[in-house]
């Protein structure tokens, strides 16, 4: 197919706390695929676990999916090494691959939460949109966007939540929610 | 693949003026295709038009993908015949789908924006849940979400404009806003 690019990359924010912001990062993906782009999305604190979007990528040429991490929720504060490390093993990629200017889209998924709990710094990732060449697209993900982030991008969208079933009881469903 | 479905099928919102409403719709349908999950994707409103996720679809079994009308933004009021019968068509489709309960999720694109314009009735949206099988899982999207439709649904997410290039003066670009 022919590449139908865009010459104009920005960077988008997906933060809140409403379902959603991973999904919306993975249709955007998608819609990328089917104009023949190519796609590279790095996963920030999700490796190690078990979900949907790992198995749905195999069936798309032109996806590439990374994910770095131990899949499990990080709340220790001060950060363990292994979660440091693991994240910045995720960002070096994630500098890699935006400087190759090879991916179309590089989606950056969960980075906000990464950079909440200190684990990359808001002046690494900044320096990285500085140096991205021009056609590439940026896709931040995750909750707690920092201030300087949510300043730098050209797009934010909050997710809010207005209802979440898990509030009722419901466990996170297999297909659905991961 | 073997599929691995969720028993429990509910209702799934996602509204606001921000950008991400159908993108995440459409990385859910991602997430579940990994799962072995069937998809149908029935767009109101956006037929006729050309955008990047037509040509995705092509690239994954289970997931269909099927739109009404005729690809323009519908501001008049009252509606037009012609807008009136392309949702109506939509929507009959639409209770066929979800009835048969050979899909598991059903995603409703842009029907709140359907609901809104009075193409068609919120009553007939709340009958369609109410005789949906179980498993089924129904994604409801568009901005202007009416609140009995909110009041219904088990999941509901907005998605709030915090920043937008169109703003800016950046105009749609091929293969990230269609």
């Amino acid at each position: 197919m022919k590449k139908q690019q865009s010459e104009l990359g920005l960077v988008q924010v997906y933060t809140g706390n409403g379902k959603g912001k991973t999904s919306a990062a993975f249709g955007l993906a998608l819609r990328a695929i089917g104009r023949g782009l190519k796609v590279y999305v790095i996963q920030f604190i999700k490796g190690g676990f078990d979900y949907g979007e790992l198995y749905a990528v195999k069936q798309l040429a032109n996806l590439k999916l990374k994910a770095f991490g131990r899949g499990k929720f990080i709340t220790e504060k001060p950060p363990e090494k292994v979660d440091v490390g693991c994240a910045r093993e995720a960002f070096e990629l994630a500098k890699k691959v935006v400087v190759s200017g090879e991916y179309d889209i590089v989606i950056l998924d969960e980075i906000n939460v990464a950079l909440n709990l200190k684990l990359i710094k808001v002046a690494d990732v900044i320096e990285l949109v500085r140096n991205k060449p021009k056609h590439v697209e940026l896709v931040l993900t995750g909750r707690h966007a920092h201030p300087e982030i949510i300043e730098m991008a050209d797009l934010v969208t909050e997710m809010k939540e207005i209802k979440h079933p898990f509030k009722k009881g419901v466990p996170p469903r297999k297909g659905i929610e991961y």
